[in-house]
């Protein structure tokens, strides 16, 4: 169903607001994230730089909630419609991770904190 | 700016309706891509199947012109925001490359057709 050979065991999984359209994020998943994320309804994905399973939220509780599961023409990328809890995505406090735009030769915060994120995670 | 060295030199890049918020298709950019997709303001990445340059649009027509380009937290992801010239940013046809969606064991077809593919590359 999804080619997780093509890049190694990990594809491309982008969440979206299902409410918005506003993209969340972009994380990788591999096979067992994927089925997870499908068994619970919740996104799981695969961090890279702790190479094991992410259960998005389990440390901050901002779970994302799995409203549709679309997968792209060459199957090698997924989006997930979601419902993210807690508002915020980022773990910098922002609803969208993409809160920065390139503005000439510069990256300007276009968005306002949702969370402080020292509250959250050093709780 | 952005941390092409993370993965290799290539960065997975998300094209999004820049009016309806539709994710259109992800694909992926090495700096060379990038420098000419802000330079020229229409979306260049980099063809892995390829291994190319890819001038989106450069057969079909269907180029996107960009009206925002934004950057994630860990500066290795792109988001551009775009205005898809005819209506279609999928090789099969389709407005997003995303026109499937899992239901049950199945992936279901859950948009409609915006061109014939034949018409548009067999020409």
């Amino acid at each position: 169903m999804i080619d997780f050979q093509k890049s190694g065991g990990l594809v491309p999984a982008i969440a979206q607001d299902h409410q918005t359209g506003e993209v969340l994020m972009m994380a990788w998943m591999n096979q067992e994230a994927f089925d997870e994320t499908r068994r619970t309804g919740k996104a799981v994905y695969f961090s890279r730089s702790r190479n094991k399973l992410w259960r998005k939220g389990e440390e901050s509780g901002h779970v994302q909630t799995v409203k549709g599961i679309f997968v792209d023409c060459d199957a090698d990328t997924v989006l997930l419609k979601v419902d993210q809890i807690g508002g915020a995505a980022c773990h910098e406090g922002y609803k969208s991770c993409f809160f920065r735009e390139l503005a000439g030769e510069e990256l300007k915060v276009v968005a306002e904190r949702v969370f402080d994120p020292k509250a959250v995670y050093e709780k």
